[in-house]
């Protein structure tokens, strides 16, 4: 049995359970887009107190900010109403280990051609953080962006940090 | 106070009820890469039963394909050693109600100008799905594409159905 086959599993009795009754919009609630790392050890519902309904999630290696993310971005508040983001990254961030050259010569060796973006690593996390909040304000695309604040999540004790 | 604030707050909650003795390593236990939409309607983690450790979770609008989902997953199999991939696309989708002409024309009597980048809205769920499986089983840079699956979820009854 694979673990996507286990996964289905949960799923049926997740759906046994479903709350048919409740049925939030597509809109938000909460009118907040988080953006964070896809870390296996960072749940953003957990660590912020989301639940079902309340705001877009997106993520990616790093919750960093690249078109894709400013794409879902634009679609959250264009058509979604959302209205703050919330940048989510963390300590011990794989991103922090591997530099773009030496991804890319790994990728070139197993591969065998490089690819045609950039790794998105980084060497230090505040820098990071502002680096995304910067991307974001300097787009376009995202018209409200009188709150968009960046945070990094400590593993070790489940605490946020705003990065200012 | 802005509902960031309010996220703020809930994650004192949430560190002071931390289980500083709990700490999984990076690699995710159940070597399991999760590709799902960000809408606000799905929690991925309850509708197939993850647990803090186990997966990586990848969002964005629509659960769609682009180099920035090769590039995390690439960086997922690589360096992390995931091994399967399970894609979560879902009923009532935004990315369903509008077209890319008609988004990019919004872009541009907003923002004066079109993207670079592609909306990846879709008017066909199950090929949107079939169409994001293909993407990962086509890159060069994703090694492990044995186990790459794809899903629908249904908002209203919280079942998952696999496309085939």
């Amino acid at each position: 049995m694979s673990v996507i086959d286990e996964l289905v599993k949960n799923n049926e009795a997740f759906a046994a359970g479903f709350d048919h009754e409740r049925q939030p919009p597509s809109q938000p609630a909460r009118r907040v887009a988080i953006v964070a790392c896809m870390d296996a050890r960072l749940d953003p519902y957990e660590v912020v107190g989301l639940t079902i309904g309340d705001a877009h999630v997106i993520r990616n290696a790093g919750g960093v900010i690249t078109d894709d993310e400013i794409r879902s971005l634009a679609i959250s508040q264009h058509l979604l109403g959302t209205e703050e983001i919330m940048l989510i990254h963390h300590t011990d961030c794989g991103m922090l280990n591997v530099s773009n050259e030496e991804f890319h010569q790994l990728l070139e060796a197993q591969a065998g051609q490089r690819p045609p973006w950039h790794t998105m690593s980084f060497s230090d996390l505040e820098e990071d953080v502002r680096d995304s909040i910067w991307r974001i304000k300097e787009s376009p695309f995202i018209p409200k962006t009188d709150s968009v604040r960046g945070f990094i999540y400590d593993i070790a004790t489940g605490r946020l940090e705003e990065v200012t």
